[in-house]
């Protein structure tokens, strides 16, 4: 059972994905500022772990705030809030968790909490956020795995498993674990997923302990696995998904999404509610992430490419909502059109 | 002026991609064993550069033949090309080099040569094939760079350069530089081309040396930029092209037509006849190589997979030829129907 971050009385747990698959360490985060750098440097990735991260960081600052006054603690607040938002922008689980510990902080000053009470509802509300996510993994997972037809081969891209969440199930991983649970016979294409490799390194390491049979692929043999009949299904996570279904994820995935409807390959993003932006119209609202080059260039310390090479390395990209078969919730299975179906999930 | 393979008396010269960028070394290979293991363990690689290396290295086995009859020359020719025509199974420029070499050696034979002439006809053959694959390169500049519109950025995959080919132009590279060679302004976005990195190494190598801007992304950024307007032609290599048009080229080409397609941007396959076999009446009669795992899950001793995890690794793939917006060759630009088109150009 793999969970990715956990809190602890001594600070935040958190295992390093950077080292996965070649090491399993664990790093005892002991500030908000550790915990915001552990995000920012990918130790941690994956829309809904980052935002439970970022929920255990803000209870871990208010919890060492050291002043007595009700306003000094909203201005701590907002300040540890403000710098955990900057730590990456397409994920909407970040906004998403800080929104909801800051209207939990609200509504505890609101009541006239004591400063110490106040520290404990943070931290059980963060812990709330992240029990609801494991929770809600597990629905996705058995509402997902319905859709996975006996004797599949499913396609997924990046890390959408237990790693990227908070723990368990995972979203994408978690509708292949559901289909398995629910006594499917299902096998695994992986994407390696450059530049960070998540798939070859996060998802391949889950699927591998699972049990679960798994081969690897670079990203650019996606294509000839569909076209040779070799994919029954796609199957991704989300980083952020607009109100009408266009969908933020790991760069990669709107060129999959082409790929798998003109192959008649239905193609399926996995995703907790707390994904969803309806705020955001449509995807082109979505601010799209930049990543240093180096990303790209290098592996550790070996140059792939000639000093001084221009690098493009968005960390995302958009799939318009046209491509997208269902999306697959905690609340159920929202099918196009999604302006509807995602509202309606909210109800 | 980047010409990969030279014939010396000492023996085959052969630049060893495997080290690009980092280091140029050159390799003296001096048996014809040598030159089969140059090509199987890519140190060159690129369907016209692995043609002219399997007729130097035919000539060069012939050269050390130590015998004195017809018959013993015969078997040792058919022995060499053997050893050589099965390095790599999907360019068919192996074939029509080794093919075009047993002509010429048949018709020496018949006329009643001498040994030592018809070592120095094979010689003289294999550099005969490398001039013409330089000239056709030449054309295929000319004609391709017509397509180019003034101040277009060009996708590329793999590398299909100088370093691919006899040298100078390269095919797909051949259609950038003849571009910039006709006055117009014309970038390049180079796919990094997994697992052996072509793109990142080798054509960045090649357009920085140029001075032709290019800007390096992974292969699953290719839609990205595609959708996001930034590109506007892609052009590509061949490895084997069938009577019908269908295309084998690097793993990911048929990816990058179906987004091309998608986002309405040309997709242009450039190459010289000796990579079209009308023999194959389509792409499904191409052999596919499947090459080591160990590609995929390491970079050099650095392990990016789970120990033991199951690899797929085609090397090549076949993008059906209704992706394909024309073939560029040295004899003219192909359009659809391919089956027509193609055939005249042997005419």
């Amino acid at each position: 059972m793999i969970v990715p971050v956990k809190w602890t009385d001594e600070g935040v747990l958190m295992l390093d994905q950077r080292l996965l698959p070649a090491e399993e360490k664990w790093l005892v985060l002991r500030s908000y500022v550790e915990v915001a750098d552990a995000i920012r440097n990918m130790v941690v990735r994956g829309a809904p772990a980052i935002g439970i991260s970022a929920a255990y960081g803000l209870a871990l600052g208010m919890k060492h705030f050291v002043g007595t006054s009700q306003t000094d603690m909203e201005d701590e607040f907002e300040y540890v809030a403000d710098v955990l938002s900057k730590t990456r922008p397409t994920a909407i689980n970040l906004f998403w968790a800080i929104e909801r510990m800051r209207k939990t902080f609200q509504q505890a000053i609101s009541e006239g909490k004591s400063v110490s009470e106040i520290k404990h509802i943070l931290v059980e509300e963060a812990k709330r956020i992240h029990d609801e996510d494991i929770k809600a993994q597990e629905k996705i997972a058995e509402y997902g795995g319905r859709l996975i037809e006996d004797g599949s081969t499913v396609l997924t891209h990046c890390n959408a498993g237990a790693l990227a969440t908070g723990g368990v199930w995972g979203t994408a991983l978690g509708v292949i674990r559901g289909a398995k649970h629910q006594g499917k016979k299902v096998a695994v294409i992986a994407d390696e997923t450059r530049p960070y490799l998540q798939g070859a390194r996060l998802t391949a390491w889950e699927l591998v302990k699972d049990e679960i049979p798994v081969t690897l692929i670079t990203d650019n043999m996606a294509g000839y696995m569909m076209k040779t009949g070799k994919v029954q299904a796609v199957v991704v996570g989300a980083d952020r998904i607009a109100a009408n279904g266009d969908t933020a994820n790991k760069i990669g995935t709107y060129t999959l999404a082409v790929l798998a409807r003109e192959n008649k390959i239905p193609f399926y993003v996995a995703a907790p509610l707390s994904t969803i932006d309806l705020n955001c119209a449509t995807g082109n609202e979505i601010p799209i992430e930049q990543r240093n080059g180096r990303e790209i260039t290098h592996i550790r310390d070996i140059q792939l490419a000639p000093e001084g090479i221009q690098v493009s390395n968005p960390a995302f990209d958009v799939t318009p909502s046209e491509y997208i078969s269902a999306i697959i919730t905690e609340k159920g299975i929202a099918r196009p059109p999604y302006e509807e179906s995602l509202r309606k999930l909210f109800d």
